[in-house]
Protein backbone atom coordinates (compact mmCIF):
# COMPACT_ATOMS: atom_id res chain seq x y z
CA UNK A 1 0.00 0.00 0.00
CA UNK A 2 1.23 3.69 -1.39
CA UNK A 3 0.84 6.19 1.01
CA UNK A 4 1.36 9.51 -1.14
CA UNK A 5 1.78 13.18 0.72
CA UNK A 6 3.71 14.75 3.34
CA UNK A 7 0.96 15.01 5.75
CA UNK A 8 -0.32 11.68 5.09
CA UNK A 9 3.06 10.10 5.60
CA UNK A 10 3.85 12.58 8.61
CA UNK A 11 0.27 10.93 10.00
CA UNK A 12 1.33 7.43 8.85
CA UNK A 13 4.25 7.60 11.09
CA UNK A 14 2.28 8.23 13.77
CA UNK A 15 -0.06 5.92 13.52
CA UNK A 16 0.30 2.10 14.09
CA UNK A 17 0.45 1.40 10.41
CA UNK A 18 3.81 -0.53 9.26
CA UNK A 19 6.08 1.17 6.59
CA UNK A 20 8.88 -0.48 5.30
CA UNK A 21 10.24 2.76 3.86
CA UNK A 22 10.10 5.93 2.78
CA UNK A 23 10.84 7.64 -0.68
CA UNK A 24 11.80 11.32 -0.50
CA UNK A 25 12.23 13.59 -3.85
CA UNK A 26 15.85 14.99 -3.25
CA UNK A 27 14.84 17.86 -4.06
CA UNK A 28 12.75 18.31 -0.80
CA UNK A 29 15.42 17.19 2.06
CA UNK A 30 15.78 20.16 3.66
CA UNK A 31 12.11 20.42 3.99
CA UNK A 32 11.83 16.70 5.09
CA UNK A 33 13.38 17.30 8.88
CA UNK A 34 10.28 16.23 10.72
CA UNK A 35 9.56 12.83 8.48
CA UNK A 36 13.14 12.01 8.75
CA UNK A 37 13.41 12.38 12.26
CA UNK A 38 10.58 10.25 13.02
CA UNK A 39 11.75 7.61 10.49
CA UNK A 40 14.90 7.49 12.26
CA UNK A 41 13.08 6.83 15.40
CA UNK A 42 11.20 3.94 14.42
CA UNK A 43 14.17 2.52 12.37
CA UNK A 44 12.70 3.05 8.85
CA UNK A 45 14.79 3.53 5.75
CA UNK A 46 14.39 6.63 3.88
CA UNK A 47 15.76 6.99 0.21
CA UNK A 48 16.43 10.24 -1.49
CA UNK A 49 15.36 9.46 -5.22
CA UNK A 50 15.20 12.13 -8.28
CA UNK A 51 11.57 13.34 -8.12
CA UNK A 52 10.72 11.35 -11.98
CA UNK A 53 11.03 7.92 -9.78
CA UNK A 54 8.82 9.29 -7.74
CA UNK A 55 6.21 10.19 -10.46
CA UNK A 56 6.29 6.52 -11.65
CA UNK A 57 5.89 5.33 -8.64
CA UNK A 58 3.42 7.08 -8.00
CA UNK A 59 -0.82 6.09 -8.07
CA UNK A 60 -2.29 9.50 -6.90
CA UNK A 61 -0.19 11.64 -9.14
CA UNK A 62 -0.35 13.87 -6.15
CA UNK A 63 2.75 13.02 -3.99
CA UNK A 64 4.32 15.83 -3.43
CA UNK A 65 7.50 14.37 -2.67
CA UNK A 66 6.55 11.59 -0.54
CA UNK A 67 5.89 8.61 -0.58
CA UNK A 68 5.65 5.82 2.13
CA UNK A 69 5.40 1.74 1.34
CA UNK A 70 3.76 0.43 4.12
CA UNK A 71 2.41 -2.83 4.57
CA UNK A 72 -1.01 -3.83 3.25
CA UNK A 73 -3.93 -3.71 5.78
CA UNK A 74 -4.43 -7.14 8.06
CA UNK A 75 -7.87 -7.75 8.03
CA UNK A 76 -8.78 -9.75 10.54
CA UNK A 77 -11.43 -13.87 10.59
CA UNK A 78 -14.79 -13.61 12.08
CA UNK A 79 -13.20 -15.98 14.87
CA UNK A 80 -10.37 -13.22 15.99
CA UNK A 81 -13.40 -10.62 16.03
CA UNK A 82 -15.38 -12.81 18.38
CA UNK A 83 -11.80 -13.91 20.38
CA UNK A 84 -11.72 -10.02 20.86
CA UNK A 85 -15.06 -10.00 21.97
CA UNK A 86 -14.25 -12.27 24.04
CA UNK A 87 -11.08 -11.20 25.57
CA UNK A 88 -13.35 -8.07 26.91
CA UNK A 89 -15.73 -8.34 29.69
CA UNK A 90 -18.97 -7.31 27.63
CA UNK A 91 -21.20 -8.62 25.64
CA UNK A 92 -20.23 -9.21 22.01
CA UNK A 93 -20.63 -6.00 20.24
CA UNK A 94 -20.04 -6.32 16.29
CA UNK A 95 -21.28 -3.54 13.23
CA UNK A 96 -21.58 -5.06 10.01
CA UNK A 97 -21.34 -2.22 6.98
CA UNK A 98 -23.50 -3.14 3.77
CA UNK A 99 -21.34 -1.36 0.93
CA UNK A 100 -20.09 1.84 2.79
CA UNK A 101 -18.55 3.28 -0.33
CA UNK A 102 -17.13 6.55 0.48
CA UNK A 103 -13.60 6.85 2.55
CA UNK A 104 -14.07 9.17 4.73
CA UNK A 105 -17.71 7.73 5.59
CA UNK A 106 -15.77 4.57 6.70
CA UNK A 107 -12.76 6.36 8.63
CA UNK A 108 -15.77 8.39 10.44
CA UNK A 109 -17.70 5.18 11.24
CA UNK A 110 -14.27 3.06 12.51
CA UNK A 111 -13.59 5.69 14.54
CA UNK A 112 -17.00 6.04 15.93
CA UNK A 113 -17.13 2.12 16.66
CA UNK A 114 -13.78 2.02 18.69
CA UNK A 115 -15.66 5.02 20.55
CA UNK A 116 -18.16 2.85 21.34
CA UNK A 117 -16.50 0.26 22.42
CA UNK A 118 -17.31 -2.40 18.88
CA UNK A 119 -15.27 -5.80 18.99
CA UNK A 120 -15.02 -6.08 15.72
CA UNK A 121 -16.00 -4.49 11.50
CA UNK A 122 -17.04 -6.73 8.90
CA UNK A 123 -16.96 -5.05 5.52
CA UNK A 124 -18.07 -6.86 2.11
CA UNK A 125 -15.27 -7.62 -0.27
CA UNK A 126 -16.96 -6.35 -3.22
CA UNK A 127 -19.02 -3.24 -4.70
CA UNK A 128 -17.70 -1.28 -1.40
CA UNK A 129 -14.85 0.44 -0.04
CA UNK A 130 -12.08 -1.24 1.32
CA UNK A 131 -9.00 -0.35 3.91
CA UNK A 132 -6.83 2.16 2.34
CA UNK A 133 -5.10 5.33 2.99
CA UNK A 134 -7.80 7.57 3.78
CA UNK A 135 -10.07 5.33 5.71
CA UNK A 136 -6.91 4.87 7.81
CA UNK A 137 -6.48 8.26 7.99
CA UNK A 138 -9.87 9.02 8.49
CA UNK A 139 -10.29 7.04 11.55
CA UNK A 140 -7.64 8.99 13.48
CA UNK A 141 -5.67 6.09 14.76
CA UNK A 142 -8.38 4.11 15.41
CA UNK A 143 -8.38 1.28 12.73
CA UNK A 144 -5.51 0.04 14.97
CA UNK A 145 -7.52 -0.70 17.77
CA UNK A 146 -10.64 -2.24 16.10
CA UNK A 147 -10.46 -5.73 13.62
CA UNK A 148 -11.85 -5.22 10.35
CA UNK A 149 -12.98 -8.50 8.73
CA UNK A 150 -13.81 -8.95 4.60
CA UNK A 151 -16.00 -11.35 3.72
CA UNK A 152 -17.52 -12.36 0.43
CA UNK A 153 -20.74 -12.15 1.31
CA UNK A 154 -22.32 -10.45 4.55
CA UNK A 155 -24.57 -13.41 4.92
CA UNK A 156 -22.18 -16.11 6.10
CA UNK A 157 -20.62 -13.15 8.85
CA UNK A 158 -24.84 -13.34 9.86
CA UNK A 159 -24.20 -17.28 9.67
CA UNK A 160 -21.58 -16.86 11.86
CA UNK A 161 -22.66 -14.62 14.55
CA UNK A 162 -26.38 -16.52 14.38
CA UNK A 163 -24.32 -19.68 15.53
CA UNK A 164 -22.33 -18.23 18.34
CA UNK A 165 -25.87 -16.61 19.29
CA UNK A 166 -25.25 -13.08 18.60
CA UNK A 167 -28.60 -11.13 17.61
CA UNK A 168 -28.21 -9.59 14.29
CA UNK A 169 -30.26 -6.29 13.76
CA UNK A 170 -30.25 -4.12 10.57
CA UNK A 171 -30.39 -0.10 11.40
CA UNK A 172 -33.18 1.65 8.99
CA UNK A 173 -36.23 3.08 8.56
CA UNK A 174 -39.40 1.34 8.99
CA UNK A 175 -38.84 -1.04 11.84
CA UNK A 176 -38.96 -1.15 16.10
CA UNK A 177 -38.07 2.35 17.41
CA UNK A 178 -34.53 1.46 18.70
CA UNK A 179 -35.48 3.56 22.09
CA UNK A 180 -38.19 0.91 23.06
CA UNK A 181 -35.98 -1.79 22.00
CA UNK A 182 -33.72 -3.80 24.32
CA UNK A 183 -30.61 -3.91 22.76
CA UNK A 184 -27.91 -5.33 25.42
CA UNK A 185 -27.70 -8.88 24.49
CA UNK A 186 -24.48 -10.17 21.95
CA UNK A 187 -25.42 -8.01 19.49
CA UNK A 188 -24.36 -7.22 15.66
CA UNK A 189 -25.90 -4.14 14.14
CA UNK A 190 -26.10 -4.01 10.14
CA UNK A 191 -25.96 -0.13 8.78
CA UNK A 192 -26.44 0.55 4.95
CA UNK A 193 -24.64 2.18 2.17
CA UNK A 194 -24.98 6.09 1.56
CA UNK A 195 -27.46 5.59 -1.36
CA UNK A 196 -28.91 2.22 -0.96
CA UNK A 197 -29.65 1.21 2.79
CA UNK A 198 -29.60 -2.43 3.40
CA UNK A 199 -30.03 -4.78 0.47
CA UNK A 200 -33.53 -6.72 0.63
CA UNK A 201 -32.01 -10.00 0.78
CA UNK A 202 -29.82 -9.35 3.32
CA UNK A 203 -32.62 -7.44 5.69
CA UNK A 204 -34.69 -10.38 5.33
CA UNK A 205 -31.93 -12.63 6.79
CA UNK A 206 -31.73 -10.70 10.17
CA UNK A 207 -33.01 -10.95 13.37
CA UNK A 208 -35.12 -7.46 13.00
CA UNK A 209 -35.03 -3.85 12.09
CA UNK A 210 -33.92 -1.15 14.19
CA UNK A 211 -35.14 2.63 13.45
CA UNK A 212 -34.02 6.20 14.99
CA UNK A 213 -37.15 8.34 15.46
CA UNK A 214 -36.58 11.25 12.90
CA UNK A 215 -38.87 14.17 13.80
CA UNK A 216 -38.42 16.53 10.85
CA UNK A 217 -38.98 16.57 7.03
CA UNK A 218 -35.65 15.06 6.10
CA UNK A 219 -36.35 11.31 5.63
CA UNK A 220 -32.61 10.09 6.72
CA UNK A 221 -29.23 10.81 8.46
CA UNK A 222 -26.03 10.73 7.11
CA UNK A 223 -24.60 6.96 7.18
CA UNK A 224 -21.70 7.82 9.77
CA UNK A 225 -23.81 9.81 11.88
CA UNK A 226 -26.85 6.72 12.02
CA UNK A 227 -23.95 4.37 12.91
CA UNK A 228 -22.85 6.78 15.39
CA UNK A 229 -26.03 7.30 17.57
CA UNK A 230 -27.11 3.77 17.10
CA UNK A 231 -24.09 2.31 18.57
CA UNK A 232 -24.18 4.87 21.44
CA UNK A 233 -27.78 3.98 22.21
CA UNK A 234 -26.52 0.13 22.45
CA UNK A 235 -23.62 1.30 24.46
CA UNK A 236 -25.94 3.36 26.67
CA UNK A 237 -27.62 0.28 27.18
CA UNK A 238 -25.44 -2.07 28.08
CA UNK A 239 -23.18 0.02 30.40
CA UNK A 240 -25.03 3.21 31.22
CA UNK A 241 -28.63 2.44 31.98
CA UNK A 242 -30.24 4.05 35.02
CA UNK A 243 -33.37 4.20 36.42
CA UNK A 244 -34.84 7.49 34.73
CA UNK B 1 -24.96 33.74 -3.75
CA UNK B 2 -23.75 31.90 -6.75
CA UNK B 3 -24.18 27.85 -6.98
CA UNK B 4 -21.98 26.45 -9.65
CA UNK B 5 -21.05 23.10 -11.37
CA UNK B 6 -24.01 21.15 -12.87
CA UNK B 7 -24.61 18.81 -10.11
CA UNK B 8 -24.86 21.70 -7.39
CA UNK B 9 -27.22 23.56 -9.55
CA UNK B 10 -29.78 21.06 -10.38
CA UNK B 11 -29.91 20.11 -6.34
CA UNK B 12 -30.49 23.68 -5.36
CA UNK B 13 -33.57 23.84 -8.02
CA UNK B 14 -35.03 20.78 -6.44
CA UNK B 15 -34.39 22.36 -3.04
CA UNK B 16 -35.99 25.03 -0.74
CA UNK B 17 -33.29 28.01 -2.34
CA UNK B 18 -34.88 30.78 -3.89
CA UNK B 19 -32.71 31.13 -7.61
CA UNK B 20 -33.24 34.00 -9.32
CA UNK B 21 -31.77 33.14 -12.57
CA UNK B 22 -29.96 30.33 -14.19
CA UNK B 23 -26.71 31.03 -16.38
CA UNK B 24 -25.70 28.24 -18.88
CA UNK B 25 -22.44 27.60 -20.98
CA UNK B 26 -24.61 27.96 -24.75
CA UNK B 27 -22.11 25.50 -26.39
CA UNK B 28 -23.79 23.23 -22.90
CA UNK B 29 -27.78 24.20 -24.25
CA UNK B 30 -28.11 19.82 -25.32
CA UNK B 31 -27.10 18.63 -21.34
CA UNK B 32 -29.25 20.81 -19.50
CA UNK B 33 -32.33 19.46 -20.71
CA UNK B 34 -33.14 18.78 -17.27
CA UNK B 35 -32.17 21.77 -15.56
CA UNK B 36 -34.09 23.24 -18.30
CA UNK B 37 -37.12 21.50 -17.49
CA UNK B 38 -36.85 22.24 -13.54
CA UNK B 39 -36.35 26.03 -13.82
CA UNK B 40 -39.41 26.42 -16.57
CA UNK B 41 -41.31 24.65 -13.77
CA UNK B 42 -40.71 26.70 -11.14
CA UNK B 43 -40.65 29.84 -13.38
CA UNK B 44 -36.87 30.49 -13.39
CA UNK B 45 -35.45 32.38 -15.91
CA UNK B 46 -32.48 30.46 -17.89
CA UNK B 47 -29.95 32.63 -19.87
CA UNK B 48 -27.64 30.83 -22.44
CA UNK B 49 -24.26 33.14 -22.42
CA UNK B 50 -21.01 32.13 -23.97
CA UNK B 51 -18.26 30.30 -21.76
CA UNK B 52 -16.42 33.31 -20.95
CA UNK B 53 -19.16 35.24 -19.66
CA UNK B 54 -19.57 32.41 -17.15
CA UNK B 55 -15.94 32.56 -16.72
CA UNK B 56 -15.84 35.59 -15.20
CA UNK B 57 -18.75 35.35 -13.50
CA UNK B 58 -17.71 32.41 -11.75
CA UNK B 59 -16.44 32.40 -8.43
CA UNK B 60 -14.95 29.17 -8.08
CA UNK B 61 -13.36 28.21 -11.74
CA UNK B 62 -15.14 25.31 -11.85
CA UNK B 63 -18.86 25.88 -12.89
CA UNK B 64 -18.78 23.25 -15.67
CA UNK B 65 -20.80 25.76 -17.80
CA UNK B 66 -23.49 25.95 -14.73
CA UNK B 67 -24.19 28.88 -12.76
CA UNK B 68 -26.99 29.64 -10.16
CA UNK B 69 -27.75 32.88 -9.25
CA UNK B 70 -29.00 32.36 -5.66
CA UNK B 71 -30.68 34.93 -3.28
CA UNK B 72 -28.64 35.07 -0.19
CA UNK B 73 -29.06 32.73 2.94
CA UNK B 74 -31.65 34.14 5.25
CA UNK B 75 -30.47 34.25 8.79
CA UNK B 76 -33.12 34.20 11.78
CA UNK B 77 -32.85 36.19 14.88
CA UNK B 78 -32.74 34.98 18.69
CA UNK B 79 -36.13 35.42 19.06
CA UNK B 80 -37.30 33.69 15.56
CA UNK B 81 -35.49 30.62 17.20
CA UNK B 82 -37.33 30.73 20.45
CA UNK B 83 -40.71 31.65 18.50
CA UNK B 84 -39.67 28.39 16.32
CA UNK B 85 -39.69 26.47 19.50
CA UNK B 86 -42.58 28.05 21.17
CA UNK B 87 -44.90 27.32 18.49
CA UNK B 88 -43.92 23.58 19.05
CA UNK B 89 -45.62 21.25 21.46
CA UNK B 90 -41.69 20.33 23.24
CA UNK B 91 -39.73 22.20 25.52
CA UNK B 92 -36.86 24.52 23.24
CA UNK B 93 -34.17 22.94 22.08
CA UNK B 94 -31.13 24.84 20.50
CA UNK B 95 -27.31 23.99 19.41
CA UNK B 96 -24.73 26.24 19.57
CA UNK B 97 -21.90 26.11 17.44
CA UNK B 98 -18.66 27.23 18.49
CA UNK B 99 -16.82 27.90 15.15
CA UNK B 100 -17.64 24.89 13.34
CA UNK B 101 -14.79 25.55 9.98
CA UNK B 102 -15.39 22.41 7.76
CA UNK B 103 -18.90 23.09 5.64
CA UNK B 104 -19.59 19.74 5.30
CA UNK B 105 -19.47 19.38 9.16
CA UNK B 106 -21.74 22.11 9.33
CA UNK B 107 -23.84 20.65 6.98
CA UNK B 108 -24.26 17.46 8.69
CA UNK B 109 -24.88 19.10 12.01
CA UNK B 110 -27.72 20.60 10.17
CA UNK B 111 -29.23 17.39 8.78
CA UNK B 112 -28.71 15.87 12.32
CA UNK B 113 -30.60 18.91 14.03
CA UNK B 114 -33.59 18.76 11.91
CA UNK B 115 -33.91 15.41 12.25
CA UNK B 116 -33.62 15.55 16.32
CA UNK B 117 -36.13 18.19 16.39
CA UNK B 118 -33.88 21.00 17.24
CA UNK B 119 -35.49 24.27 17.28
CA UNK B 120 -32.72 26.98 15.99
CA UNK B 121 -29.18 26.72 15.11
CA UNK B 122 -26.65 30.18 16.49
CA UNK B 123 -23.24 30.22 14.81
CA UNK B 124 -20.90 33.17 15.69
CA UNK B 125 -19.78 35.90 12.80
CA UNK B 126 -16.38 35.21 12.95
CA UNK B 127 -13.67 32.49 12.71
CA UNK B 128 -16.46 30.09 11.71
CA UNK B 129 -18.09 28.33 8.71
CA UNK B 130 -21.24 30.69 7.63
CA UNK B 131 -23.98 29.11 5.37
CA UNK B 132 -23.08 29.14 2.08
CA UNK B 133 -23.89 26.61 -0.98
CA UNK B 134 -21.85 23.43 0.24
CA UNK B 135 -23.59 23.84 3.62
CA UNK B 136 -26.72 23.77 1.91
CA UNK B 137 -26.15 20.35 -0.40
CA UNK B 138 -24.81 18.77 2.43
CA UNK B 139 -27.86 19.36 4.62
CA UNK B 140 -30.24 17.82 1.95
CA UNK B 141 -32.71 19.97 2.44
CA UNK B 142 -32.36 20.48 6.47
CA UNK B 143 -31.59 23.81 6.34
CA UNK B 144 -35.03 24.72 4.81
CA UNK B 145 -36.65 23.46 8.45
CA UNK B 146 -34.23 24.71 10.69
CA UNK B 147 -33.81 28.50 11.28
CA UNK B 148 -30.11 29.21 11.65
CA UNK B 149 -29.07 32.44 13.48
CA UNK B 150 -25.81 34.15 13.55
CA UNK B 151 -24.34 36.18 16.42
CA UNK B 152 -21.19 38.60 16.65
CA UNK B 153 -20.43 36.68 20.26
CA UNK B 154 -22.08 33.45 21.86
CA UNK B 155 -21.62 34.78 24.46
CA UNK B 156 -25.01 37.15 23.65
CA UNK B 157 -26.76 33.93 22.82
CA UNK B 158 -26.22 32.22 25.59
CA UNK B 159 -27.21 35.25 27.66
CA UNK B 160 -30.22 35.49 25.98
CA UNK B 161 -30.92 31.51 26.70
CA UNK B 162 -30.37 32.58 30.28
CA UNK B 163 -32.78 35.34 30.19
CA UNK B 164 -35.47 32.48 29.12
CA UNK B 165 -35.27 29.93 31.01
CA UNK B 166 -33.22 27.46 28.82
CA UNK B 167 -30.40 25.71 29.97
CA UNK B 168 -27.03 25.92 28.54
CA UNK B 169 -24.68 22.80 28.42
CA UNK B 170 -21.19 22.41 26.84
CA UNK B 171 -20.68 19.10 25.18
CA UNK B 172 -17.10 18.00 25.52
CA UNK B 173 -14.67 15.83 27.75
CA UNK B 174 -14.32 16.03 30.94
CA UNK B 175 -18.13 16.65 32.21
CA UNK B 176 -20.75 15.12 33.33
CA UNK B 177 -21.50 11.69 32.13
CA UNK B 178 -24.28 13.12 29.26
CA UNK B 179 -26.27 9.24 30.28
CA UNK B 180 -26.17 9.78 34.10
CA UNK B 181 -27.54 13.66 33.39
CA UNK B 182 -30.92 14.86 33.14
CA UNK B 183 -31.62 16.49 29.99
CA UNK B 184 -35.11 16.64 29.46
CA UNK B 185 -35.54 20.73 30.63
CA UNK B 186 -35.14 23.80 27.93
CA UNK B 187 -32.09 23.37 26.63
CA UNK B 188 -29.28 24.69 24.37
CA UNK B 189 -25.93 22.43 23.62
CA UNK B 190 -22.86 24.01 23.11
CA UNK B 191 -20.82 22.18 20.55
CA UNK B 192 -16.68 23.02 19.89
CA UNK B 193 -15.03 23.14 16.50
CA UNK B 194 -12.90 20.16 15.54
CA UNK B 195 -9.63 21.02 16.28
CA UNK B 196 -10.07 23.37 19.37
CA UNK B 197 -13.31 22.41 20.99
CA UNK B 198 -15.17 25.21 23.46
CA UNK B 199 -13.62 28.61 24.28
CA UNK B 200 -12.78 28.24 27.83
CA UNK B 201 -14.15 31.62 28.48
CA UNK B 202 -17.58 30.32 26.82
CA UNK B 203 -17.23 26.95 28.47
CA UNK B 204 -17.39 28.81 31.97
CA UNK B 205 -20.06 31.07 31.07
CA UNK B 206 -22.90 28.18 30.69
CA UNK B 207 -24.54 25.87 32.78
CA UNK B 208 -22.31 22.98 33.15
CA UNK B 209 -20.22 20.51 30.61
CA UNK B 210 -21.87 17.21 30.04
CA UNK B 211 -19.67 14.29 28.36
CA UNK B 212 -20.05 11.17 26.19
CA UNK B 213 -18.02 8.38 27.39
CA UNK B 214 -15.67 6.82 25.21
CA UNK B 215 -14.44 3.56 25.70
CA UNK B 216 -11.29 3.08 23.31
CA UNK B 217 -8.07 4.96 23.14
CA UNK B 218 -9.16 7.31 20.78
CA UNK B 219 -9.75 10.54 22.65
CA UNK B 220 -12.69 12.40 20.67
CA UNK B 221 -15.16 11.73 18.27
CA UNK B 222 -15.64 14.10 14.49
CA UNK B 223 -17.45 16.97 15.62
CA UNK B 224 -20.50 16.46 13.58
CA UNK B 225 -20.93 12.69 14.63
CA UNK B 226 -20.80 14.19 18.58
CA UNK B 227 -22.98 16.48 17.93
CA UNK B 228 -25.49 14.04 16.64
CA UNK B 229 -25.05 11.62 19.71
CA UNK B 230 -25.79 13.91 21.92
CA UNK B 231 -28.77 15.91 20.77
CA UNK B 232 -30.11 12.10 20.12
CA UNK B 233 -29.73 11.39 23.85
CA UNK B 234 -31.50 14.50 24.45
CA UNK B 235 -34.36 13.70 22.26
CA UNK B 236 -34.60 10.32 23.97
CA UNK B 237 -34.67 11.61 27.12
CA UNK B 238 -37.48 14.02 26.27
CA UNK B 239 -39.80 12.01 24.09
CA UNK B 240 -38.34 8.42 23.85
CA UNK B 241 -37.79 7.47 27.74
CA UNK B 242 -39.06 4.57 29.23
CA UNK B 243 -38.44 2.58 32.54
CA UNK B 244 -35.63 0.15 31.15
Amino acid sequence: MLIEGKNAVREALQSDITINKILVDKNFEHRANEIISLAHKLKIKVDFLPKHVLDKKSLTNHHQGFIAEATEFKYSSLNDLLENANSSNTAPFFVLLDGIEDPHNLGAIIRSCECAGVHGIVIPKNRACQINETVIRTSTGAIANVPVCMVTNLKEAVDFFKENDIWTFVAETGGENIYDKKLDMPIAVVIGSEGKGVKQSLRSYCDGIITLPLMGKVNSLNASVACAVVIFEILRQRKFKRKD
